[in-house]
C-alpha cells in the first residue's frame, strides 16, 4: 500500500503546486506587497501557539487512554485509586521522588568518577608532573565527553537551563529542549563536565533536567488529566524546577522561591502550594534515601549575637563590592561570549575551546597551594568554618585568597559559555565566600578589637555575590537552609539588598542577559522609547484573511504565503469585519479533503499527470496549455467556495484584539500578563493587522538598541 | 461675592432639572428601559476608576511640587538629593523605620497597660473574687474604649485588615479605610482590645496600619514620583504589607512571603526586591532600636536529628488534624458572622457583644488552673519549651490542654468578628502549639521508645494550624524565624503542606471567607457553573453613548442617567461603532461651561427665573407655557450638537474592548490579570454593552452561589 499512497502524496504536492501557479490574487484574499516570514532567529514557530496556554479554551482535548476507561469502569473503588493516581498531587510526589533518586545516581556517578582519578593518582609513582599530567589528561577526558553528549545527543543541552525555562515558562515552546534526547544529554553530561575540573556548577542543568522529567512523566497515560489541561501542564513544569533546585541544595523553600524569581515576571501565587510539595518531596526523599537527617552541606555553628554598627556597615560595603562585582562578572561573560560569535576560529571548533579551558582549569585547580583539588564543596566548608584557614596560609591567606578569587572569577566567566551543560550558581557562591572571607580576614586584622569571625562574613560573601549576580532574593533563604542556622539573618539580608540593587543599577541579571545573548525569546522590559509608539507601529498587516467568499483556490495561496497558525476570519472582503479566527490545521484539513474528492474522481489523476509532465519537461506555460487549464473541471473545482464551519474547537469567535492605536506600553502589559501569543489589530472595527508575541518581542528589543545606540 | 454665586449655583442646578424635564430621548442617545445602578453594597463606585492603576497612561499627572522646583534648580547636588529622597528606596526605608518606631511605641504602651492591671492587683488585698472582678473590670474597660475608637474615630478599624488590604490591591478604591483616622482607630484600637483579654492577635490590624502609613508618608510632597505613577503606588502598598508583618513577628522573610500569600492572585516579581527592603528595615529597625539582637521572640533549642518513619507519620497526622480543625475554625468564624447578622438583638448593640465577649476571656484567662493571664505569647514559649509543663499539671496536663483548646476555639471564633481591631494569627497560633504540644505529650507517653520531644511537636502544630487556617505556606518560614532553628525543617514543611492541601479541600482560606461575608469586593475564582456563559450573559446593556450628535441636552441626560465614570463614545448613532471612551468629569465640564455661557447673556436668567417661579408656584406645564419654552432660544442654546474634544488625557480611544461571545473564562482571566474596571462588549464591531469589574464580581459570586445552592 505504500507506493500508490506515496503516488497519491506526490501528486498532492505537485497539484497544490499548479493550483499556486494559476492563482490569481482575488479581493477576498488580499495579499500585500510585504510578505514577512513569521520565524524568529533560531526558534521553530509552527508550534508556538500550543502554548496559548492560560487560555485553556482551546486546549488540546486529550482523550481517556482506553485501559485507564476499561479500569474505572470496574468499581468504585478502582475509580478512586485512578482519580488519585492522575491527580497534580500524585505526579508532583512522583516528580519529586524521581527528581532525588536521579540526583543520588549522578551524586554516586560524579564520586565514583573523582575517586578513580585519586585512585589512580595514589597507584602513580611519587612525581608531581606526571601527576600533573594524569590529573589534567583525566579531567579532558571527561570534558571532551561532556562536549560530545552535546554535539551527537542534544545540542539543547549547552549551557545552565534556567534561561530556556525562563523562556519556556513565558509561554513559547522550544522544540527540543524539552526531549528525552536532552534529558540524557544533560544528565551525562553535566555529571562528566562537573567531574572535569570546569568551574561550573550543577544547578542550572538539573532545573532543566527536572524540567524535562516532568515533561516526560506527562507522557505516561496515567497522568493524561494534567496533560490536557495546558494551564495545569505548565504549573507542573514550574513546580518541577523548585523541584530541581530543592534536590540541588537540599533547600526546600529558597527552592520554591529562587525557581519564582528566575524564572517568572508573574507569579500565580496559587500555584506555590504545588511548588513547594514538589520541592518538598525532592528534598525530603534525597535526606530520606541518602540517609541523612538534614540536608545542611555546609552546617556552622555561629554564636547568635547583635552586631555593631561597624559591622553593619562592613556588611552593606561587601554588599556593595558583591553587587559591582556581580554585575562585572555579567557584563565580562557576555563579552566573552560575544568574542566566542565574532572570532571564527573559537566559534568555530568548539572542542578545543572546551579543552583548553578545561586544562587550564585543571592546572590551576591541582597546582595550586590551597587544596582545591577536593571540589568546590570543601572550599566553601574551608571559607564558612569559624577556625583559622591552616590550609591556605602558604604562602599567605590573602595572597590565596586574592589569587583564587581572580582566577575563579577568570575560570567562571569563560566556562559557563562552554558548549557543555553547565551552571553558574556554584562557582559564584564559591567566589563569593572567598571574597567575604577575605573581607573578613582583613578586617579581623585591622579592628582585632571587633571580634570579627571571618566565616560569617563568607557566609554573608557568598549570599551577597549569588545575588549580585542572579539578582534572586531568595539566595538569602537558600544560604539559610545550606548552613541551617538564622544567626546571620540581618547581615545576609542587608549585604543581599545591597548587591541586587547595586547590581541591578549596573547590569540586567545573568539569566536575562544570557536569554538576550543566546537571541530565546524573551518579553524585555519596555524602554521610554516605546512609551509614545502604538499598536500601528508594530503590527504587521500584510494579514491573509478567510472569509464567506474564500474558495479552495485561495485557501491553498494562503496557506503557502503564510506560516501563522491562525487566521483571521472576516464577515465579507468588502467590511473587513473581524468576526473570529481559525485554525490552520483546519484549513490544511479541508484543502486536502477537497483535492482528495478531485484525485478520486476518474481521468483527473491522469489529467494532471499530464500537466507536471509538460511543466516537468520545462515547457514554459504555453498559452493554450494555460487557456486549457484555466477553463478546466478542475480550474473549477478548485474554484468553488470552501465549506470552511465556523465552529468550536476550530474556530474562535471571540479572538483577543485591540485598535490600532493602543500604546505599546498596553500592548506590552496585555502580553505580559496574558501570556497570548497573538492579538488582532482593529481600526475602526476593520481588521487592520496582527501583532505576534515573537515580533513584538524583537521589536522591544530594537527599540531598546536604538535606545542604548543614541544614548552611547 | 458668595450670595450671587450661590443665586448661580441655583440657578444652574435648576436649569439642569428643566431641561431634564423637557428633554426628549434622541437616536444618538438610546436610553433603554433598564436602568441599572452601578454602586455595589457597602463601597463607593464613582472614585473606582481612579485606580485603573497598571494603566499607567492616564494615572493623574502629578506635578513636581514647587518648592522642590526651586531646590532643584540651585545645584546638581541638590538635585541629585532629591532625587535620591524621593525614590522609592528612600520611601521604603522611611516607612520601615516608622513602622518599626510606631510597634515598639505600641509595644511599650501594652506592657504599660498590663502592668498597670498588675501593679493594680498587688495593690488589692488577698481576695481571690476581689482580684477577679477588677481583673474583669480592667479588661472590659479596655474593650469598650476598642469598640469606642471604632464607633467614633473610622468605622473601617473593624477586623483584621487582611481582606480589606487584599480587596484593595486588587484594585478597588475603599474609601475610608486607608485614612488618617483609620490610621488612628486601628493603632489605638487594637493597642486597647489587645490588652482588654480578648482572644485576638495584632498582625492583621497591623499590615492595615502599614498600608495606610504608607499611604499617609505618600501624600507627602517629596514623593510625589511615586505618587503620581499609579502603579509604583501600589508596589508601596504591597511593600508595605511585609513590612506589617516583618515588623509584627520579626520575621522579614516570612513576612514577605505571607504578605504575598495572603493579599495577591497573582505577583509581579519585580516587585520582590522592594517588599524585602521594606521588610528588612521593618524587621532591623525594630532589633536595632529595641536592642535585641535577633528577633526570635520563641527561640527553641532542639537537637538536629533524623526523624523516624514512625514520628513522619505522626506528623502527617497532626497536619491532617490541623488542617480539618482550620478548615472547621472558618466554617465556624463564618456561622457565627452569619448569625450576628441574622439575630436582630446581636447586631443592634455591638457595645454588649464586646462586652459580653470581653469579659467571658477575662474570667477564662484570669481564673484557669493554667498561667494565661501571662499573656499569649508565654503560653506559646511554654509550649515550645523542651522541658515538662510544669505549671500545667494541675490537674493535669491533658485535661488542661484539651480544655485551654476548646475554650481558645470558642472565644477566637467569637472574638475576631468582633467590632474591634483584631487579627487572627496568634490566636490560631497559640490554638495549634497547644495541639501539637498535646499530640507529642499523647505521643511519648503512649511511645516512650520512640524519643518524643513534645516542644517539637508544638511547633509543628503552631505552623500546621496557621497554615490550616490561612492557607499559607510561608508559615513554615516565620516557624523558623521565629523560633531560630532549621531542625524541624521536614516536619513542618509536611505538616504544613497537609494541613493546608486538607484545608483547601474543605473550605477557603479564613481571610477569602471574611472578604466574601464582609461583601468586600473581591473576584472570587469561576465555578464550573460560569463554563458555559459567556461575556453577553453578563454585560450590562443599557449604555449610555457620546457621539458627534450628541447635544448638550442629551449630555445633560446622559449624565443623570448613568453614574460610571466613563462613556463610550461611538461613530455615529446609525452605526454604534465604539471609537474610544470619554471621560464623565469632562462631559460634566463641557456642559457646566455651556450652562454659563447661556447664563451670562442677558435676559436669560431673568427667563430661567420665571419658568422656574411656575414651577414652583405647583403649577402644570401648560401647554402654551411648554410650547413656549420647546420654542425658546433656551431650548434652541441646549440642542446644539456639544463641542466634544476626543482628545487625551480625557479621551481614550484604545479602552479593553471583547467581542460578547467571550467566554466568561477569558473575561474573568483579564479583570484578574489586567487589574481593569471595565471593558466594552461589542457584537459584529457595533458597541454591545459594558461589563464592569463590580458587576463582575457580583455575577460571579451570584453563580458560585447558584452551584452551591444546586448542590446542596
Amino acid at each position: 500500500m505504500s507506493s500508490p499512497s506515496t503516488f497519491i502524496d506526490a501528486l498532492q504536492e505537485r497539484s497544490r503546486e499548479w493550483i499556486r501557479v494559476l492563482s490569481q490574487p482575488n479581493p477576498a484574499y488580499k495579499p500585500q506587497t510585504t510578505v514577512r516570514a513569521y520565524t524568529y532567529d533560531t526558534v521553530d514557530v509552527r508550534g508556538d501557539n500550543d502554548l496559548d496556554w492560560r487560555s485553556s479554551s482551546r486546549s488540546a482535548e486529550d482523550k481517556t487512554p482506553a485501559w485507564l476507561l476499561r479500569l474505572q469502569r470496574r468499581s468504585a473503588i478502582t475509580r478512586t485509586i485512578i482519580f488519585v493516581l492522575s491527580s497534580e498531587w500524585s505526579f508532583l510526589t512522583v516528580l519529586g521522588f524521581l527528581s532525588a533518586a536521579l540526583f543520588l545516581t549522578t551524586e554516586i556517578a560524579v564520586d565514583n568518577i573523582l575517586g578513580g582519578r585519586l585512585w589512580i593518582l595514589s597507584a602513580l609513582p611519587n612525581l608531581s608532573f606526571l601527576r600533573l599530567i594524569v590529573w589534567t589528561l583525566y579531567s579532558l577526558f571527561f570534558s571532551i565527553i561532556a562536549r560530545f553528549c552535546v554535539e551527537y545527543i542534544s545540542p539543547f543541552a549547552a549551557g545552565s537551563g534556567i534561561p530556556e525555562m525562563k523562556s519556556i515558562l513565558s509561554g513559547l515552546k522550544l522544540k527540543g529542549y524539552l526531549s528525552f534526547d536532552n534529558l540524557i544529554a544533560k544528565i551525562v553530561g553535566n555529571v562528566v563536565a562537573y567531574c572535569s575540573d570546569l568551574s561550573i556548577g550543577r544547578e542550572g542543568p538539573y532545573i532543566m533536567i527536572c524540567g524535562i522529567l516532568a515533561n516526560v512523566l506527562l507522557k505516561l497515560d496515567i497522568f493524561y488529566r494534567i496533560r490536557s489541561d495546558n494551564s495545569s501542564k505548565f504549573q507542573m513544569l514550574s513546580a518541577a524546577c523548585a523541584g530541581g533546585i530543592a534536590t540541588v541544595f537540599g533547600s526546600p523553600v529558597g527552592g520554591v522561591l529562587f525557581s519564582i524569581e528566575v524564572t517568572s515576571t508573574y507569579y500565580l501565587i496559587q500555584n506555590l502550594t504545588k511548588s513547594f510539595l514538589c520541592a518538598f518531596c525532592a528534598a525530603f526523599f534525597t535526606s530520606y534515601i541518602g540517609n541523612h537527617g538534614l540536608l545542611t552541606p555546609f552546617v556552622t555553628h555561629f554564636d547568635s549575637k547583635t552586631f555593631s554598627n561597624g559591622k553593619i556597615l562592613s556588611f552593606i560595603m561587601l554588599g556593595v563590592v558583591c553587587g559591582v562585582l556581580g554585575a562585572f562578572f555579567v557584563v565580562a561573560q557576555d563579552y566573552v561570549s560575544k568574542m566566542r560569535k565574532k572570532y571564527f576560529w573559537l566559534s568555530k571548533d568548539r572542542y578545543k575551546q572546551v579543552c583548553i579551558i578545561s586544562i587550564i582549569s585543571s592546572i590551576f585547580t591541582y597546582a595550586s597551594f590551597m587544596p582545591l583539588h577536593e571540589g568546590q564543596f570543601y572550599t566553601i566548608r574551608s571559607m564558612f568554618s569559624d577556625t583559622k584557614l591552616t590550609e591556605w596560609e602558604r604562602p599567605s591567606v590573602y595572597f590565596n585568597l586574592i589569587y583564587f578569587i581572580i582566577f575563579k572569577f577568570f575560570l567562571t566567566v569563560v566556562s559557563i559559555g562552554l558548549p557543555v551543560p553547565c551552571g553558574l550558581f556554584v562557582p559564584v557562591f564559591v567566589m563569593g565566600s572567598a571574597i567575604g572571607r577575605l573581607w573578613g580576614e582583613v578586617l579581623s586584622d585591622l579592628f582585632p578589637d571587633m571580634l570579627i569571625t571571618p566565616g560569617g562574613f563568607a557566609v554573608v560573601g557568598a549570599a551577597a555575590m549569588s545575588a549580585g549576580t542572579t539578582r534572586a532574593l531568595s539566595t538569602c533563604v537558600i544560604i539559610f537552609e545550606l548552613t541551617g542556622q538564622l544567626v546571620y539573618m540581618f547581615p545576609v539580608l542587608i549585604s543581599v539588598i545591597v548587591a541586587t540593587a547595586v547590581g541591578n543599577l549596573l547590569s540586567p541579571s545573568v539569566y536575562d542577559k544570557i536569554l538576550e545573548s543566546k537571541g530565546l525569546p524573551f518579553l524585555p522590559p519596555l524602554g521610554h522609547r516605546a512609551l509614545r509608539k502604538s499598536g500601528r507601529d508594530v503590527m504587521n498587516n500584510s494579514i491573509h484573511c478567510v472569509s464567506r467568499e474564500t474558495t479552495y483556490k485561495d485557501l491553498s495561496l494562503l496557506l503557502k504565503r503564510s506560516s501563522f497558525q491562525y487566521f483571521p476570519v472576516i464577515d465579507h472582503p468588502g467590511n473587513m469585519l473581524l468576526i473570529g479566527e481559525i485554525d490552520r490545521s483546519y484549513l490544511r484539513k479541508i484543502l486536502d479533503d477537497r483535492e482528495r474528492d478531485y484525485l478520486s474522481q476518474s481521468g483527473n489523476r491522469q489529467r494532471l499527470v499530464d500537466v507536471m509532465n509538460h511543466y516537468d519537461k520545462g515547457l514554459p506555460a504555453s498559452p493554450d496549455m494555460g487557456s486549457d487549464v484555466t477553463g478546466s473541471p478542475m480550474e473549477e473545482f478548485f474554484s468553488t467556495r470552501a465549506l470552511i464551519e465556523l465552529q468550536r474547537p476550530h474556530f474562535d469567535p471571540s479572538p483577543f484584539q485591540l485598535v490600532d492605536k493602543t500604546p505599546l506600553t498596553k500592548i506590552h502589559f496585555m502580553f505580559s500578563m496574558l501570556g497570548i501569543t497573538h492579538v488582532w489589530c482593529t481600526h475602526k472595527a476593520k481588521l487592520a493587522g496582527l501583532i505576534t508575541r515573537k515580533e513584538f518581542m524583537k521589536k522591544c528589543w530594537e527599540l531598546n538598541e536604538q535606545r542604548n545606540a543614541t544614548e552611547d
